[in-house]
């Protein structure tokens, strides 16, 4: 470690500084430190639990005994373990209340579900009997409700038929829908393993705000076909094919009695939803509506006959439990290769969506969830249903809020729901028979609208005009073209963001704050005075190859800028150029060439090099590439204030 | 613009303290101002400006006539208009030495370099003949040699190699050849024009370090072949299969007259190197080392007949200047994606190399280069190089290095060894008959040693670990496997140490170091002391989605870690969090839901949430999301020491 003396700012600064002229005083030094050399090793095992260990998931086995240590490593696999032990009859009432509310809200939920999945209504229900069983005993979420969601049924839809028609080949269509499923959890439950759980952060909560509008809308509009009865329907679902279908069958293709069903339902589900809204104690109004809605209109129809008259129902509805899928996932085969592609898109947008709820719930709350673990666990659910005849479940908004405002405590609640679609699979299934498609459109409308946050992409609009673009482009994308166009659009922009801000890092011109040592943004604080002869910039960002070309030319500019007005105003020239670190984390090679080349560049206009609160990586590095022997031991200080009082003396004192 | 009332650090911080504490005085008060807003359309053009067009290129064209500006127009394209209004004798006469010099230098490499692209010799010649004209027009780089590259010429010829058998197929070859130099030409204009240069930034020095020191072993192995004389060789370009090639014909495939001729002129170039290195002014040494070994060489073999035993000679070498290559284009077919494709690579591989040559030699002489404008000048010099039989030229670093040292002023060196190439072409090529490949492979050797460059893969593994991954990464890639893989590797690492900077920022715990009010990390400053009952936090990063979830925990960490530090030492509990925003140049709509569930959790652990010193980007966010009156208009303050100051007021005084 070189030792380089350096002054430092402190309290007497004008008092020191006097007494320094006067040649009667010392003033106070201090260093900017090379930060304790720490082994290669060490460094290397800091960064890897930085990056992938962050929330240290094996603080509780530190100091613990063996046997200890093993109790703790199946608690956390398997965290129903731990939980369980201080469980009381008092939590069970809140978890069953809840657990019966979500169960009438998930099973109408699940048979439209399905068909937005292009799949038979019974696997909706399937899906909410086994995957809230396998979650319930492995996560770690105790207000998240599992089951089928709109938007990975329809992203799952959209994607299947892609590569098999479901109406021509509907065993293969399973079959790939059970691949699919199979190969989501593996990719979920293995970005948990590997601790990579942070890759789903790089789809920015602007791009799911959009891409979760435009599903919605997306979601919406297909329902159109069971909402007015039309048989001939379009399978794209863009909102102008989609459109088109609805209004080239006006004439023909309208059943007015299905319209007349679907429209009062429909009304009555909102006001049921306003009604929710308005009072919060009535949560369970909007939360059994569906299920309300579901008995009376089969009922309606079955004393009618309505269905003679051309009201599209259910028609058929397998009773039983679910049958084991394991023989039907194509292990081998040019499916395999398209069930795993499917299965990663789809697996990735389901946890993007349960992570949220998970994370959301958690901290209102005040408990953590660890992301990681909650992907081995969502995983695993998958895995297991894929083996059990579901399709890709998930954390549901709509219901995880139901449960959350019906008071559940654990994930007793899933089970709760998971023995009533038990039972209905069970017993009650053949009566659903008459149950019309237009109530399940109306269910599905009225849950999807939920999804169009409009508050938040107003929010989103005064806060970050760029988050907006994403936003926009994921809606429009979807809404326009297909989910996948507008997946992709939401990955690029935020994508794009991210290169930009490491290429194009922010600086500015820093100036002195009146009666202060204070030196701060001109922009920001316009009564900051410039230093004459004098400039300070800040840089704002690690310098790496993506930028350091960038900062380099920036500063040049910034400095010809102020060259030009400086000659056009007629004040002292500009001997000094004051780099301000302290935003500056990092440096790698290119970085360091980069200030190598300022320096020179520098020297030729005859304007000194000073840096200003560079940080222990940067000094550190600085040190070893010998950048410090370069510019000059005492051209690095501690403070900006300290670097100026050693350029302009005089200045200080003017304070 | 809200008015906070915030406390400020100034120089008086002690005194107008104790006069607060006395109720005497009044404190100097100063706030986090909010900066003045901007209307919508001027950030949007300041921050496309800032990202397209961040050197100002329009900067000349302000406040001239319109006549004037057309005329600046040209000369933006044709640079040559405008330096050749002040050319010189004098200038002259260091470009026609230099020009002479880099001339005999570049005929023997081009026939070289021909070879590794698998082309006939002639056009390693052709391609120094009409891109340096074009480019000597167009181009805006005083030192740079234009020309074939080693490392260009070796992936080329790998990739086209891929598609087309040059043995069997050599018309089709050269045709997707030329189809490939088109759309290198065409995807350098076209990043040049859409100011996309900053995309080349994105491979970093470090990957670009490695990959060429991999390519230079790569290419010194490939001419082991003629080196030896060995006919059966192997089409890979893997170090194992070369190694097989090379030792399993010891015994039948080696030529002794070959090897004796080879390493004899390779000792003299590199004894002549090596001069040239101890004693600058004998630069011309190695220059023109290898035309001499050339020239004797051929003679040898010409009096000595030494083909006739089975030294391999160029044998044939087509005399004229370049014919039209026009018609030869893939403007169809399946060759025209192929030779897209190929082109592509090629073209950006080929763009990092001339802006890297470019931007250093720049620096050294000082004047600016603009990446833009000089990506069209080397796209045009390639698009019309594929039309008159080049393939892919670039700024070679050797003939750069030896162009600068011999004097060049302007691009005119180009022309003049254009102009010595076109001689040659036209006059002298039969001479090229006996040339024994072995002294062009020994040539090439001789040349590409200096792309390994250990000195700087050393500074590398000093300054940045990561980056000696990468760099080493990308060197194994090419060595072991292939320039293509190689390649992938290094930009794959590149791109994956962008993203892990944006997901795990740095954090740091400040103390306050001793006799200052500044607060410092306390890992670099070991000096620096806690303040009892506050933790203060420094976030080193803009916070974004990518990154928000990883800030909030890694506070929420330090929290803990620090109140189980203090329950085991027994002191006082801590009250205050102050996260220090300085580095925080900007926040997005993810960034502000994790400061408010920050703020939800440390409310739960009774711990008041402050901030300090936030930027304009990021108060003006706070501010729209309503996020300071959430937490307390008073919780804002301009440095760390005022908040310090607030939360707990007896410590400043016992400065």
């Amino acid at each position: 470690m070189s030792s380089r003396t350096v002054h430092s700012s402190n309290d007497q600064e004008t008092e020191a500084k006097e007494m320094d002229n006067n040649g009667q005083g010392e003033r106070y030094i201090h260093k900017v430190s090379v930060p304790p050399k720490q082994k290669l090793f060490k460094e290397f095992t800091m960064t890897v639990k930085e990056t992938f260990f962050a929330d240290d998931p094996l603080r509780p086995f530190k100091d613990q005994s063996k046997s200890r240590k093993v109790v703790l490593g199946v608690q956390a696999i398997f965290p129903i373990l731990e939980w369980s032990r201080n469980y009381s009859f008092k939590k069970f009432r809140g978890d069953i209340i809840a657990g019966l509310t979500i169960a009438s809200l998930c099973i109408p939920q699940d048979i439209g579900y399905a068909k937005l999945a292009n799949l038979p209504p019974q696997y909706g229900l399937y899906s909410s009997f086994v995957p809230p069983l396998i979650y319930a005993i492995m996560g770690s979420s105790r207000d998240i409700a599992i089951g089928p969601v709109a938007v990975v049924s329809l992203l799952l839809g959209t994607l299947l038929q892609n590569e098999i028609d479901h109406t021509t080949h509907p065993a293969e269509y399973l079959r790939l829908a059970f691949t699919a499923t199979f190969f989501a959890g593996i990719t979920q439950a293995t970005l948990g393993i590997l601790r990579l759980g942070f890759l789903i952060d790089f789809l920015s909560h602007a791009a799911v705000v959009g891409f979760m509008g435009g599903a919605a809308i997306t979601i919406a509009l297909q329902q159109l076909k069971g909402f007015f009865g039309i048989k001939d329907f379009t399978k794209k679902t863009d909102i102008i094919s989609v459109m088109h279908s609805v209004f080239g069958s006006v004439h023909h293709g309208w059943n007015w009695q299905t319209i007349v069903i679907g429209a009062s339902f429909l009304a009555f589900l909102l006001v049921a939803k306003y009604i929710g809204k308005k009072n919060k104690k009535l949560f369970w109004m909007p939360a059994i509506a569906p299920l309300i809605s579901v008995i009376l209109s089969t009922f309606l129809v079955y004393i009618t006959r309505a269905d003679e008259k051309g009201v599209a129902i259910v028609k058929h509805l397998e009773k039983g439990i679910n049958p084991s899928s394991v023989n039907q996932i194509y292990f081998s085969g040019e499916y395999l290769g398209k069930g795993f592609k499917i299965g990663i898109v789809a697996g990735m947008i389901a946890l993007t969506e349960a992570i949220a709820i998970g994370r959301t719930f958690a901290s209102m709350k005040d408990y953590t969830l660890d992301g990681n673990k909650e992907m081995v666990a969502l995983g695993a659910m998958n895995v297991v249903g894929s083996m059990t005849s579901c399709y890709v479940a998930t954390g549901s908004f709509s219901r995880s809020a139901v449960n959350y405002m019906a008071g559940c405590n654990t994930a007793v609640s899933n089970i709760v729901m998971s023995g009533v679609v038990f039972l209905t699979l069970e017993f009650i299934t053949p009566l659903f028979k008459y149950t019309p498609n237009a109530i399940l459109s109306a269910i599905i409308i009225n849950a999807v609208i939920n999804l169009i946050d409009v508050q938040a992409a107003i929010l989103i609009w005064k806060i970050d005009k760029f988050d907006f673009v994403a936003c926009m482009g994921a809606f429009f994308g979807v809404v326009f073209s297909s989910v996948e166009i507008g997946l992709l659009i939401a990955v690029s922009i935020s994508f794009a963001k991210i290169l930009l801000q490491v290429t194009r890092p922010r600086t500015a011109l820093l100036g002195k704050i009146p009666r202060t040592t204070v030196y701060r943004n001109i922009q920001q604080y316009p009564d900051a005075t410039k230093v004459p002869g004098v400039l300070i910039v800040r840089v704002d960002s690690a310098i790496y190859f993506s930028n350091s070309n960038y900062v380099k030319e920036r500063i040049l500019r910034w400095l010809t800028d102020e060259e030009e007005r400086i000659m056009a105003a007629d004040l002292p020239a500009i001997h000094y150029l004051i780099v301000e670190m302290s935003p500056v984390t990092d440096i790698d090679t290119s970085g360091i060439h980069a200030l190598e080349e300022l320096y020179r560049s520098l020297q030729k206009r005859e304007v000194q090099l000073i840096l200003a609160n560079p940080g222990p990586v940067v000094i550190d590095k600085l040190h070893e590439a010998k950048f410090e022997t370069l510019i000059g031991d005492d051209k690095i200080f501690l403070t900006v204030a300290d670097a100026v009082a050693a350029c302009s003396p005089k200045l200080v004192e003017e304070v």
